[in-house]
This record gives C-alpha cells, sequence and structure tokens, in this order.
C-alpha cells in the first residue's frame, strides 16, 4: 500500500512508515535467506561447514562487499543501504520516510537475529546430555578456566613487551581475547554430528562456563577502564547469580519437568507442546537477561531443562523449523555487520593494527588450543568396545572462536576511548579470523566423515 | 546486561537500548503465548474456536482491560505499558530510555504480527485446492460482488435515510462495511476441519476477492474524501495488477512449481525445503505490497503454487511449527489493539456511536449472511454418494469478519477528518462486534461435530 497517486492509505497508523517497514523486513529477509542458502552450499561441496558459509554470504551482502544488508548506526546513512533503494524505486519510498523506516527495519532484523541465537541455544540445550555435561564437568571447568588466563596473560604481556602499550588498553586488549562464542562453535558440532560426543560436550560445557567468565571480565576492566579501579562487589554479584542460574535452574528443572509434561498433556489446542516449550525458553531467557547474564544462557538451560523430559524429541522436531527459518538470521547478520576494510593493507593507518592483529590473532588460536591438552579421561567407547583418547585437538579447536563477544570488548573499548584505534582494528581482525578459521579447523580434527557425514546430519528431512 | 553499578556494557553499540529492546520483546512474546494458550484453551473448552479466544486473551492484556501489551502511537505513554513498568523495576531500565525502548518494542511485536498474518495465509493457500479454488470460481465471485455491494448500499442508504448524515460520511461508512477479513475466517475454518469442504473453499476464494474489492474501495473513497473526485486511473490500476497477480502468479507458479522441486533436491545444508519455500513467500509478499495490494495475498498464492508440487505435504509440516509460534502473535496483537472503551454506554458521547453501531452491524451482518444465498450448486458428496445443498448459512457467516480492514477505513476516515467521532466509533464497534461473532456463528452453521472434531483438527502432533 505505497503513494504513487494512490491515497497514503495508512498514514493514519500510529507507525506512519509501517508498511515501508514490513516491506523492507521482506525485503531483507529475502537477501538474507539468499545469502545463506547459497554461501551454505557453496561451503558444503567444497566439504566445509555450512555455517562458514551463511557467515561469508553474511560478509557479502553486508557492509564490507554488497551493501544490501545494512544496519542503523552513527554515521551510516540510509542510502548506503541498497535495499532502501529498491525500496526508493519499486515501492514508492520517500526520501523523507527514508531514515526511520531504515532504523525500524535494522531493529526489526536485529531482533529476529537475536531471536535467532536465543532459539539455536535452546536446540543445542534440548539435544545436549544433562548428566553427559555433568559428568564432564570438571573437565569443561579447567578447559574454561585454561582458556580464559591464558590468552589474557599471553595477550596483555604480549602487547606490553612487543609493542610498549600501557597497562590498561593492554589488559582490556587481552580480556577481548578470553570469551568463546559458543553460537558458531555449538553450530559447527551440530552440523559435524558431534554435538553429543564427549569432545562435544566438554566443549560445550566450557563454552558456556567461559561464557560466564567472559561476562565478568568485561565488567571488571571496563570498571578498571572507567574508574581505575575494581568493584569487587559487581564481581561477586555475577558470579553468585551466574552460578544460581545455572545450579537452580537445572535443580528447578528437575521439578518442574514433570509437572511440564503434564500440564501440556492437558492443552488441547494447535502447538500445545511448542508453546509451552517456547514460554519457557523466553522466560528463562528474559531471566538469564535481567540478571545481567545473557538471554542466551537462559535459553540453553531451558533447553537442558526440557531436553530431560518424555517431550524432548517431540519438542526438537517442532522446533527444529523455527531454528532453521531464525537462526540462520543471525549469522548472515553477524558476517553482515562485519568490516572487512579494516583488512586493507594498502590503507596506511591499517598497517599498525594488522600487525598487533597477527600477533593477537596467534595469541587467540594457541591460547584455546593448549586448553585441549589440559583435560585428562576416554573419549567416547568405539563400536568394538574399547575407547580411545579424548580428541584434544578438537577441544582447543571448539574453544577457537570469539565471535560477538569479543566484538562487544572492541565497542567498549573505543567508545570509552582506552583503546587506540590500531588496537580496535587489531581486535576486530582477531574477530573475524578466530570466527572464520574454526570452523574449518574443527571438521579437520574431527575427521573426514566423507560428504555423506555433513550432508547427512545436516539436512533436515 | 542491565545497569545497577555495573558498566553499561553495550551502550555504544549502535542501539543503546538494544538489551532493553530485547528483554521488552521477550516479555511481550511471554505475555502474547499466555494470553494465547489461556484464551485458546478456554474456548476450546466451551466448544468455542481457539482463535477466539486468542482475540479475547488479547484483549484481556491490551488496551483495554491489563495494559500488558500496549503499542506506541500518538498520545500512548510509555508509562501505560505495565511491561514497560515491570523492566523498570526488574531490568533496570531508565525512564529517559523508555520512549525509545517502548518505540522500538511495538515496532518489533507489530513486524512479528505481520509476519504471523503472512505466514497464516501461506499456510492457508498451502492447504488450499487450487483446481477445487477454480471451480468454485464463478461462485466464490459471486459471494464477494454481492457481499461488497449490498452492505455498502444498505449501509450508504441508511446512514443517509434514518440518520440524516451527509453523502461523503455515509459512503465512507458504507464502504467500511465491504472488506472480510480473511485470517480470521480462514483460521476458524481451519479449526473447524472445512478449509477443503466446498464450502471452505467458497469462503476463502470469496474472501480473496472481497480483500481486492475492498482495497479498490477503499482508494475510491480515500480520493472521494481528499479530492472530492474519482481518479478512474488508479482504479483501473489496482483493478489491472490485482488480476494480473492472481492469474499470473497461479500460471506462472505451474511451471516453476516443477524447477522449485528439483531446484531444493540439489540443495544440500539444512531447512533447503523450508528456506526454498519461504524464499517465494517472501518475494510474493513483496511483490504483492509493492503493486499496491496487500503482502498477505502473495503469501497465500505462494501457498497455493508450492501446494501444487509433490513437496506439499512435507513443507505443510515444517510450516506448521513455525505458522503455531507466529500466527497467535497476530491474534492476540489484534485482541490487544482493540479499545472496547467505545462500547461503554455509561459514557455519554459513545451513545448516538452506539445506535449508528447498532444499525452497522446489522447491516453488516444481513449484507453477507445473505451472499450465500446467492450460490447455486452441490456441497461435498457425502460418505453414501449422494450430495446435499451447499451450507448457505456458513458461507454467509463465514464473510462477516471485517477485522482489520475495516479499522484502516476507520483510521482513514478520522483522520482526515470526514468522519464525525460517533461515527468512527460506530465503525469500531461494528469490526469488533462481527469479528467476535463470526467464530461461534461458523461453529453453529457447521454443526456440532463434538468437541473432538474441534480438538482433533486444530491440536498438532
Amino acid at each position: 500500500m505505497f503513494d504513487v497517486g494512490l491515497p497514503p492509505l495508512l498514514a493514519v497508523t500510529a507507525a506512519a512508515d509501517g508498511p515501508f517497514v514490513l516491506a523492507g523486513v521482506l525485503l531483507s529477509l529475502i537477501v538474507i535467506y539468499l545469502a545463506s542458502k547459497i554461501g551454505g552450499e557453496l561451503c558444503v561441496r567444497v566439504n566445509l561447514p555450512p555455517v562458514l558459509g551463511e557467515l561469508l554470504g553474511g560478509v557479502m551482502v553486508g557492509v564490507s562487499v554488497l551493501h544490501l544488508l545494512a544496519f542503523a548506526g552513527p554515521g551510516i546513512a540510509p542510502e548506503s543501504s541498497w535495499l532502501m533503494q529498491l525500496m526508493e524505486q519499486t515501492a514508492g519510498l520517500l526520501p523523507s520516510s527514508m531514515e526511520s523506516v531504515f532504523e525500524s527495519q535494522s531493529e526489526v532484523i536485529s531482533l529476529l537475529s537475536e531471536l535467532g541465537v536465543i532459539l539455536l541455544l535452546f536446540e543445542i540445550g534440548l539435544e545436549s546430555d544433562l548428566a553427559e555435561l555433568i559428568r564432564v564437568g570438571p573437565q569443561a571447568a579447567i578447559v574454561a578456566s585454561v582458556g580464559v588466563v591464558t590468552p589474557f596473560v599471553l595477550g596483555t604481556a604480549g602487547l606490553i613487551a612487543l609493542f610498549h602499550l600501557p597497562l590498561i588498553p593492554a589488559v582490556f586488549a587481552g580480556a577481548a581475547l578470553t570469551a568463546t562464542s559458543i553460537g558458531i562453535t555449538a553450530k559447527v558440532l551440530s552440523e559435524l554430528g558431534q554435538l553429543k560426543t564427549r569432545e562435544g560436550q566438554i566443549i560445550i560445557g566450557a563454552a558456556v562456563l567461559d561464557d560466564i567468565l567472559g561476562i565478568i571480565v568485561l565488567a571488571v576492566v571496563s570498571s578498571l577502564a572507567k574508574t581505575g579501579e575494581i568493584q569487587p562487589v559487581s564481581v561477586v554479584i555475577l558470579l553468585v547469580s551466574a552460578t544460581a542460574f545455572l545450579v537452580g535452574g537445572v535443580l528447578v528443572g528437575r521439578w518442574l519437568g514433570p509437572a511440564f509434561v503434564s500440564l501440556v498433556d492437558t492443552l488441547k489446542t494447535r502447538g500445545n507442546l511448542l508453546i509451552a516449550g517456547l514460554l519457557v525458553a523466553l522466560i528463562l531467557s528474559y531471566v538469564g537477561a535481567v540478571i545481567h547474564l545473557e538471554a542466551i544462557l537462559g535459553a540453553f538451560v531451558a533447553g537442558l531443562i526440557l531436553g530431560e523430559t518424555e517431550k524432548k524429541h517431540e519438542l526438537e522436531e517442532q522446533v527444529k523449523p523455527i531454528a532453521d527459518a531464525l537462526v540462520p538470521i543471525f549469522f548472515v547478520c553477524v558476517g553482515a555487520k562485519t568490516d572487512l576494510s579494516v583488512l586493507n593493507p594498502m590503507v596506511e593507518a591499517n598497517r599498525e593494527g594488522l600487525i598487533i592483529a597477527a600477533f593477537l590473532v596467534v595469541v587467540a588460536i594457541v591460547g584455546k588450543v593448549v586448553t585441549g591438552f589440559t583435560v585428562w579421561g576416554q573419549g567416547n567407547p568405539a563400536a568394538d568396545g574399547t575407547s580411545k583418547g579424548l580428541n584434544r585437538l578438537a577441544i582447543g579447536f571448539g574453544m577457537i572462536p570469539r565471535g560477538e563477544v569479543g566484538l562487544v570488548f572492541a565497542g567498549v573499548g573505543s567508545a570509552s576511548g582506552i583503546l587506540p584505534s590500531s588496537l580496535n582494528a587489531a581486535i576486530i581482525v582477531m574477530v573475524i579470523v578466530t570466527t572464520f578459521v574454526a570452523p574449518p579447523l574443527l571438521r579437520v580434527a574431527f575427521g573426514d566423515g566423507g560428504p555423506g557425514a555433513l550432508e547427512g546430519e545436516s539436512k533436515t528431512v
């Protein structure tokens, strides 16, 4: 319902630009799905995990290359989005409405992408095995702790010793090296069919703990950067609430599980199980967000709880199509927001950053790979009853991707003026490289199950 | 990640209120799902269609009663939403951020609700039988035409004769009586298991045509109201584009269907069929919106096209959970936006409107019920091979709900100053009554298949 000589039909509704926002969201989703499918299919054909293709597809349509999928922000004009220009030409979008439509559309797509990663973690939680997670708990805790301490110490010390940076920026950059991106790792494990192996569960458990440690580290260094001192009360509050949330959630879940099943069985309308399951996920996500952790942790705990009930498989089946529809939005958006221009060595200003970046990348990778060699124990029993050792390399590789958490560090650091622009760019490069390098490395570490393994695990039928 | 002594972690991202918007959306979805399930389950237990419960659940949590789910708009303060107050207390939302968070959250929920009705029409299209729709085409065209002309003429003439209104407002109110809300009718038919009967397909076909006629009527009367004259060019453009879209879509679909199937079969990543199907729906929805029709018409055509392919059932199964998750958002939002205060007869100013409303309701119902008696032909053959006549009452009842289209008329009319407030309120009351009265009437007209029929059809398993 757009204006080319026709009356402005909906100009009276609360959001006068409503129809354009809808049209913009529809176009963005078209671009996202095309990018995710083209990227994913190409990657599968060269034996790489599809999620890498979704990330790369996102890069292609995003701010670095085609500018089809752009997000409103400081210094980003709506005209920079080709989608907005397309709507101006095909849908009669007026230049005066462009900015507000662009902002609303960005907001909606960002939110859909956040719902996508929430759904992903809910699904991962559903598929996880709580007993196994508890069994590997000590190993996961070691992996998480070593994986936070090693890159932090190596990074901070190296930046001071080799690049003569002052203490505070060096601490900040070191801290940015700590937190693993659980989304990317979990998705790759799922695609490789390794989510339920002992290695897979150690990685997931460690990534969850690591995420919590990362939030605490960020709180500490931000406060250090802002006030020059650490607020021990905040740190204690975070630690206590995180522990209470994880342990409490699982304990309450044991009691809530049977109640959930009998409630669902009394419901008679369409979508009874699905909506009840989504409600648990949404409520715990909200709680996770409100107690200063993250929504995705809540979704993961919700999945763990419901995965212990007899409805597990039925719920998994119903959540799968929703995850199929929402999760690619997250990965394409991560790719689309990645600005590769900081990687261009032809730009003078990038060079110093690139050298520091090379150092950070090495530390980021080494600091996580070593974690695999700190764990003990056996892998899954083989078919003949024998048990080989844990795949230590796979555990280390699984912890490599930094993803969005690292970008938050860069954002906080550069906004507060602590990070010089070269160091800021170096952190972004480190995030890009670790994110993109981990999926193929994991694929190699788990060995080549032939293309059939990857397709079989990843295809919905 | 909220501020209670902790650093404002994400304060640097493009949308500084991002985490709060996410929290607000999560809370809104919790409220929406609770309202839809509680309402739906209560209605099923008293043998009413669940969708009526979703609408009533929406009314309960919306602007009329609990103010949990409110939408930003002129004169609506963020403080009027109890959810925003809850976030202020539990999540540390600052009053200064309230307005922008409220607006973003409203935008996202509205968009999700629009995606919900798009998914609903896609699903209805998938479930429809194109051959049957074409067979009932002439009957559907009669029903649609009679159902647009009768209430328009009766309404306009009655308002002039009985209430001595001037011509233009009377024409406007008469026009508001024309367009059936396809969403509500289709959902009820689906819940009653009557979507695939001959009556069901006549109603769906007529509602689609009626929607197009409604858009044309709105364009005509808006232009009449605005400029005092009719722009024949716009009308011709709309008619031609609507015909071309429907007929062309189906014809192109015949050729595109096999190509779609073979493309999907070559894809190897997860969600291959689902994402490809959603892409067709999204693209046609965008085209539908851009050529001044509606996104939902495009989604319906997409469903019709893909429903003709061999992937029909597989796709239906995968779309179902997504529809289960998104469609309730639409119905709860329709309920939540319905302001029942115009119905309060204790308010002096409402009385004149209520008397006009009573007249409009009668015309709205009679004007559509007569359509059933203009069709000819037989109903579906019974099990013993005999065939009884069409259920004419059901067809008439199916066309009654006016829903959102009527509200658009009221909005356009009151914004352009044509409609006196009493007449505006009367139109809103007419929309409310026809929307809420149609589901139980349809249930009665189709006869009581026992509670099992309703539950069996409506429960996902």
